[in-house]
């Protein structure tokens, strides 16, 4: 042989998992030890799918002036009592609002400024005679029917009170939220800090995504599908690249600075999964194997204060566990709903899901026809069982799984 | 008066709509001129929501080779023929296969190399007895138990074979398509482009958003919610900020470079909207006044070969109309599909809602108690009301509306 190699070195560590944790039981550790983050202000215009740290109170009215609704005439109602296309009553026309552009003068009895939907409401005018109702002449008008009091006028504060509730705290604010915040002369927002995390991929034989394929190497397909996944749920990937099956980098990226680390591959009990005894030494690991498939050779734990996630290599495993347990936590750092982010339908199965007691199964189906139909296809290693598959059924612990027929929650990939 | 105000002027124009189209007959239109753009590539960590371009088919095997499943001893599986607790079978350990760093020699008759998961199959090997099942001596081991030809090896193309097809066109892209294009030696990806939507607000009585409040004036509200819009559809929002109701900056925010212009404000038949007959006059206007509320006073058409809608300035009539036209229109460029983007539940009306038969309603409401309410706020100047709201309810124009309790669909804002 070659090098000093010893066939009996690190031969305990081989022997597996001692004890596996279920997965409520790692879920209810992470709620304990998940708590939102501080706040940031951002430019109105990256506000967008932002949450709002703060409840927001308007320190102005919407509008901040009494407009017109219609174009028309600004009058005072009382001068267009009793007036009908029989008994037109003349009208005086002393000038004109514009939106923007303002009558500056007051209409006194028995005067009309023309007015522009959205132009404010002269002085002395509280009602607006539409110009449909109106025979125009040169320097005055017939008006041909009555307005009472506030007709056709949007009041001051219509939209928006000064002092009004707009938006709640937490609200993932939407478009029409943005418009609301604009309105009321917000320029930036308080939002909740996005999570930044880092991601960390590890193994000898990854190239960088975006390399060709070589002879004897994987090209790395965690890393970029973690980054999606956290910018999906609210996060910042931080990715510096692959990181070699070496105890002293893997200790290096795992204190580096972030607010979560997810390591991707060697989280399991063999010879080079040196990432499950680096977080025990350094920090703390009250989760290594947990009683799932895929996905069981996994662990969570805190260093530096941070939660650190140990996803395994095989890429379906390392969605599955991500799903369960790095996305939840991103979220709620980010101050986001822990619950799942996919839609749900619910459909009977075409064949059998069979499931082994005491385990949580993740278990990747199509839809075809109305039916949910499990694939039959590989193991954690098949992340194209991923792409080829609609969404997924999770099985709980207490069952065996389920018959043909039997109606199931599938989750929506997309 | 001041200025050369001539209360006549453009009377004809102050009249109204002549006629409304359906929303269905604008939908048509819009589908015969709305085309998906051609493709463009872009680095795989950019693809993530992008719309997939062409089919994807892989060139390389997934993975390259075969490779271990378990930590263990890559062997002949026939050399363990009949091994057992009672009946161990030595075997001289020759070496060891890492993942990146592979045996580069053969496993010959009596023969093992030590291998960890994701390590390649030395040749000679064609199985792998996994570490439990071995004694482990000084540089040989005892086989305690047989293994079958390729047993624990992920063979060469597992997870995609040379040749197969990986991905449809038209795949919006998630997480996990993101790895699977990464593990077949993706670098770029073409996708379909995204259209880069021009937001023209007009309006002189407009601040830009992100201004402070100011007597008299409005802060543009529709300038931010439409860029967040444009960007939720796949879209590429060009923001130049406000335009004067001038026809000059009009007509050249109209004829400036882009996929597609909205234009909000100035959409109606008053003295100051000139967009209208601009675009009739440099292009064709098809659409003028659309039989809907909110939104009537709306116009779709084209310019320069690009498709211009032309929406109300009123905040609520600005959303209704993009989401009811423009979104599905920037939608279909960019490739994906034209479906309203809102999530759907069904729920029974609180309070009964009133539509006027010919005209499709746009109903807010709010979900309490299982029960979807109708907002009794305002008109289409209440942009609150749209972040009050859950979500809404649409009335097609041969309904009357729905009395209390009646089932109606529920579109939801987030």
């Amino acid at each position: 042989m070659a090098d000093a190699f010893d066939p009996r070195q690190r031969d305990v560590r081989m022997r597996g998992f001692a004890r596996r944790a279920t997965v409520a039981d790692a879920l209810k550790w992470l709620d304990g030890h998940t708590h939102r983050l501080n706040e940031e202000t951002v430019p109105l215009a990256e506000a967008v799918g932002r949450v709002l740290a703060a409840d927001v109170t308007s320190r102005v009215d919407v509008p901040s002036f009494a407009r017109s609704m219609m174009d028309g005439f600004a009058v005072r109602a009382a001068d267009t009592m009793g007036a009908s296309p029989y008994n037109r009553l003349a009208l005086a026309v002393i000038g004109q609002s514009m939106p923007g552009r303002p009558f500056d003068a007051a209409v006194g009895p028995g005067q009309a400024v023309r007015i522009m939907t959205g132009a404010p409401l002269p002085n002395g005018a509280d009602a607006v005679l539409p110009a449909e109702v109106v025979e125009i002449q040169r320097q005055r008008i017939l008006a041909q029917d009555d307005v009472s009091p506030g007709k056709h006028v949007g009041r001051l504060g219509e939209d928006i009170a000064a002092g009004a509730a707009v938006l709640p705290a937490g609200r993932v604010l939407r478009p029409q939220d943005v418009g609301v915040l604009a309105s009321i002369g917000c320029g930036r927002v308080a939002v909740v800090r996005r999570p930044q995390v880092r991601i960390v991929t590890t193994g000898n034989e990854l190239l960088p995504a975006g390399s060709p394929a070589e002879p004897n190497r994987i090209v790395d397909s965690n890393g970029p599908m973690l980054a999606a996944l956290v910018a999906r749920d609210g996060g910042r990937p931080i990715t510096p690249g692959i990181v070699p099956d070496d105890p002293e980098a893997i200790l290096e990226a795992l204190r580096a600075e972030c607010d979560m680390v997810l390591l991707s591959g060697g989280s399991s009990v063999g010879q080079e999964d040196y990432a499950p005894s680096l977080v025990a030494e350094h920090g703390e690991l009250p989760f290594h194997g947990i009683a799932m498939r895929p996905g069981s050779p996994m662990g969570i734990g805190r260093l530096r204060q941070r939660l650190v996630f140990l996803l395994p290599g095989n890429p379906v495993s390392c969605l599955c566990t991500y799903d369960f347990f790095a996305g939840p936590a991103i979220r709620v750092l980010g101050g986001r709903s822990a619950d799942w982010p996919y839609r749900r339908v619910v459909a009977p199965l075409r064949r059998k899901i069979v499931s082994t007691i005491g385990r949580t199964e993740y278990v990747r189906v199509r839809l075809a026809e109305g039916w949910a139909e499990p694939l039959a296809i590989g193991g954690a290693s098949v992340l194209s069982s991923t792409t080829r598959a609609d969404g997924f059924v999770l099985v709980p612990p207490d069952s065996e799984g389920s018959p043909p027929g039997a109606e199931v929650e599938v989750f929506l990939y997309d």
